[in-house]
C-alpha cells in the first residue's frame, strides 16, 4: 500500500518532486542517503505509506522495512568498511522525530566515535513493579 | 523458522529457562518488559531465530518484528499514558549492543525527560560526497 500527503518532504522524495541519493527501492519502501549524516553512509528507510508514527502504519508496510534496512545496512557497511550500527525510528518531537513521516535510520558507529551517540541511565526495576506493569500492558494488547 | 543457541539469555527465556514479564509471543518473536528500563514500560522484542546481529536474520523473522513492536507500542503508550517512544536497535559493542541476540527496544519517551536519551551531532554532507557514497553502496546491494 501506498499513501502520500502533499506537504511531506519524505512524499516528495518517494514521488521524484524533490532529488535523493536513492539506494534500493521496493513496492512499500525507499532508502535513500540522509544528507544531515551523522557517519559516513547514514541512511534512511522509508515506508511508502504516509503516517506520522510507527503505530499507525498497516502491518505489511511495516513488514517490508526490516527485510530493506538489513539490505542497506549489508551494502553501507560493506561500502564503508564499518561493521557496527544502530537501528533507529523516533515517534514524537520529545523522542527526536523532526521530519513526521515514519523513518528508520541505518547508522554505520565508526571506530573513531562518528556515529549515534547514546546515554543509557538505566536502573534495576523490582520484580512486583514488572509483574504489575506487565498485567497492565496485556490489559491493552 | 526458530533456532537457538544454548549459553544465550534471550533463547532461554524465549525457552522459559529464565522468567520474563512476557507480553506477546508469535511463531517467529517474543515480546517482554526489560528488567533494566530506560522509562516505565520500556520493552523488548526478540526474533526466535538466534543471531548476533540484525543483518544475518532471514527475512521472514525480520518481517514479523515490526508488527508485534507495534503492537507493544500502542499496548505500552496506552498503559503507562505516554505517547512518544523510540525504537532502537544496536548492532555491536561500540553501538552500545550489550546481549548478543538481536533486540529492538520499545522505549517510551516520558515528560519527565526519562527513556533514550540521544545526542545529534550531524552536519550537512556535500551533495558530490552523497552521489559518490551512493553509488558505492549501490555497488555492493
Amino acid at each position: 500500500m501506498s499513501k502520500s500527503l502533499a506537504d511531506c518532504l519524505f512524499c516528495k522524495i518517494i514521488k521524484r518532486e524533490i532529488p535523493s541519493n536513492k539506494l534500493i527501492e521496493t513496492e512499500h519502501s525507499y532508502a535513500f542517503l540522509d544528507i544531515f549524516p551523522l557517519s559516513k553512509g547514514h541512511s534512511l528507510v522509508v515506508p511508502k505509506y504516509h503516517t506520522e508514527f510507527l503505530h499507525q502504519l498497516p502491518d505489511e508496510n511495516l513488514a517490508d522495512l526490516l527485510p530493506v534496512a538489513k539490505k542497506v545496512a549489508v551494502a553501507v557497511t560493506a561500502a564503508t568498511e564499518e561493521t557496527q550500527y544502530n537501528i533507529l525510528q523516533n515517534n514524537g518531537p520529545r523522542a527526536h522525530q523532526v521530519v513526521k513521516h515514519v523513518h528508520f535510520h541505518v547508522i554505520p558507529k565508526q571506530e573513531d566515535g562518528s556515529g549515534l551517540i547514546i546515554e543509557w541511565p538505566s536502573s534495576k526495576a523490582s520484580n512486583q513493579e514488572l509483574e504489575d506493569l506487565a498485567k497492565k500492558i496485556i490489559e491493552k494488547l
